[in-house]
């Protein structure tokens, strides 16, 4: 609360100039850095190609690089892919659940791509809808020695209290350090149900010719994960795989074939921008490298969409996108102003209670800041205190080949909470209607360790309580 | 001279609230404007589909709705377009310059799409290079009794001393103020040699289900200028036809089916951005409805394409997009906001001389500003005097049926020079390599008249100059 007060001090003290060098209340992390940005490096330090994290599944054509991800959008139905190596094979999906004997059977698509000089094996995406919710189902891909199973949880069915916990990982890449963050979520005692994904998956796009062996290496290192819960994916631009000097001017290809989003069942025309609701949680994605413009299909969608958020069914709204809107380290610096200009305004009209972004490879969090008042003509563009904005949360520190930012904007300025160059993740665990608890957790720490943490009110229903107090 | 210095006084008053209260030097035109904004009307003021302005011409199958655009980087080629409205008929262009006998022949492509219910016409596409600079050229299109013969003049070689006379038009549409403007602006006593059009053609897409035969009739009333002279493209949220409800989700499809670009030349992977060279100007289209984020394909090719502007050769740099970045008319107020904070500083960096905009229904033109000096925590947002800025013309004028906005932010901003809600179009009449005269001519005037004038110092060259004098 003396954090909030000081807030507002600072507020009435710097209306005009940077007020940051007078009250800079956030926190830059004094924790040893493990090391630099590497992006001029010609070498790239991914784990090599004989890893056994890449290994692929023994048996002739087996199912590889399992992934689940919603299905539709109330959490009933998941999309479940995979890729065979050697022909399209078998398309079926066999599934059950735990408490039931009947099998059922779900047919997919089989889509495949060219990328350059390399060919896609068969990449199936399978969508299965009408199940339990808040139930274990397992299921079946592949035939005969090849066979393999899984399992995933059904969430529980939306409202308002449903408990839930989501994990959060960013621009994760194929390295050691991508390896420790994945393990740390997995073996975090606050365990994920489902993954947020801000997007910079495989970083295949920095080898030559974006050499999408590397997609393929992803997909095997992460299916210990992704087979069992689901992965809600956000393009960033390591998504992006737009090279016109080889001939390649689809932007997206890779991803686009190798993720399917349930984005039709939100209304939206295109696989990077849709929403789902998840218990007691409405999740907005965005792309921040398609068109955001005013009239075009990305904002005409969210325009639609905003509105129809139903804070009593799903009283958290999160956000995500893949370039930040606040982060205060040099790198990308403001790269996200052309959409918080923009989008902004929107946020805190809706009360969006966090947006989760990555890009940045660091950790960081602002304060709930709004910077909405400026009309061009009347100076007024600092961020200031708003508990009606989103906290923004920057955890683009997944751990890939091209390192740690450390450089920071100095002095920390007053939007800025906590920052720090670590590798890690994110668990957003909510508890009911009012009170969700984020905790970041460093790659170098405890499994239990929150290197940052933070209690969230939700802003739908605080504003309903502090009404209904004030009625009384 | 006056003018400048109190802009450069008012800023040292103005540093850190809105001075425009106490210097605000720009004009508001006082003339009687016609009309406001009707788009809230059920009634399109189109001229009737009985218009002689849309009659086709006559013959089975005769080629309707001519129109040509550069069809190559330097201005040698060009790109002629029709409509067969029965049957494909014949691709076939015949065409030989005015002072030779020989005639030769070039073959196009037909393409045709459906939008919901309408199908369209047999539409041609025949793009033509290695022509002779600074040359007229005779051409005829379809066959027997349907034959027609229409002529345009290739532009000189490009040079830096070469004078060229650009026509600007924005916002068209069908109305009979939009034939006013065309007729104004082919009657202009400064002749357009070639007419930069910042989007919104047809406005097709204010009718039920965007009724597509607007698109046609709408080819039919431009074709007496734009078969005669090159029309260069932008692209304007009334070419987005972006109608999900009745499955129509690829944006800009009637668009880029009816108007190609030489996009490939300036090694564009897009219809939406490129670049040409004509005479002395080097001349960028943006897109303001497509992706333009960092790292988008738009954002890559204009990072590559700026660079390469060699002024010695084109000195006038001139860009083109449909949603103004400075605009201080109440509609669509700072919806350029976006793009500004982008792409302003490269405007800056490469002293481009005008950047030429649409979608406000009225006329504007800003001083010489930037405003690119904020880091969020500065507290320095305010657009200021600067040499290397270009000036921003907003010319979304054309006379369409959505009518002119007459509402505009008060007091008039201190970026804004001239600003007047009347229909008209503007002329760009390159001098040599240090100048360039702009008229804007208001309909209600008489065809000589400037309602609005400004001499262009070339920016490029114009420091150049001052460099050698420095020098000396």
């Amino acid at each position: 609360m003396g954090y909030l007060k000081l807030g507002f001090l600072c507020l009435g003290l710097g209306l005009i100039l940077s007020f940051s060098l007078l009250c800079d209340a956030g926190v830059t992390s004094s924790y040893a850095r493990k090391n630099g940005l590497s992006s001029e490096s010609s070498d790239i330090d991914d784990m090599p190609l004989d890893s056994d994290v890449f290994t692929a599944p023994p048996g002739y054509n087996a199912p590889q690089q399992v992934h689940i991800t919603q299905g539709d959008y109330e959490g009933k139905g998941v999309i479940i892919s995979w890729v065979t190596p050697e022909e399209p094979g078998s398309k079926t999906v066999v599934y059950w659940a735990e408490n039931s004997s009947v099998k059922r059977r779900a047919d997919g698509v089989v889509v495949t791509y060219k990328f350059y000089n390399y060919t896609s094996g068969y990449i199936h995406h399978c969508t299965i809808k009408g199940l339990e919710y808040d139930t274990k189902y397992y299921y079946e891909l592949g035939v005969g020695d090849a066979k393999r199973q899984f399992w995933f949880v059904t969430p529980p069915k939306p409202g308002p209290d449903v408990p839930y916990t989501f994990g959060l990982i960013g621009d994760l890449g194929q390295t050691y350090d991508s390896n420790a963050t994945l393990t740390h979520y997995e073996l975090n005692p606050v365990k994920g149900q489902s993954l947020l994904f801000v997007g910079d998956l495989s970083y295949a796009d920095r080898y030559p010719n974006h050499d999408n062996n590397r997609w393929d290496t992803w997909g095997r290192f992460v299916e210990r994960s992704t087979a069992y819960q689901p992965w809600i994916w956000t393009a960033g631009n390591h998504e992006i795989d737009f090279v016109p000097d080889i001939g390649e001017t689809v932007p997206f290809k890779p991803f686009t074939h190798r993720y399917f989003m349930p984005f039709e069942s939100s209304g939206s025309t295109s696989p990077l921008w849709y929403s789902i609701k998840r218990a007691s949680a409405h999740i907005i994605v965005m792309s921040s490298y398609s068109a955001y413009g005013t009239y075009t299909p990305q904002w005409k969608w969210l325009q639609g969409e905003l509105p129809k958020v139903n804070r009593s069914e799903t009283p958290w709204l999160i956000v995500l996108m893949h370039s930040p809107m606040y982060s205060s380290y040099v790198h990308h610096y403001m790269e996200g102003e052309t959409m918080r200009v923009l989008y902004e305004p929107w946020f805190v009209q809706y009360k969006v209670d966090v947006v989760f972004a990555g890009h940045v490879h660091a950790y960081e969090r602002s304060e709930r800041v709004s910077n909405i008042a400026y009309n061009i003509v009347n100076g007024l563009c600092s961020p200031k205190n708003d508990n009606s904005a989103p906290v923004y949360i920057t955890i683009g520190d997944g751990g890939n080949s091209e390192g740690l930012v450390t450089e920071m904007t100095q002095p920390q300025p007053s939007y800025s909470a906590y920052r720090e160059a670590s590798f890690g993740h994110g668990i957003f665990d909510i508890k009911n209607r009012t009170h969700a608890h984020f905790g970041w957790h460093r790659n170098q720490d405890g499994l239990a360790v929150e290197g940052d943490s933070l209690w969230f009110i939700n802003r739908y229903w605080m504003s309903k309580e502090e009404a209904s107090v004030s009625a009384v």
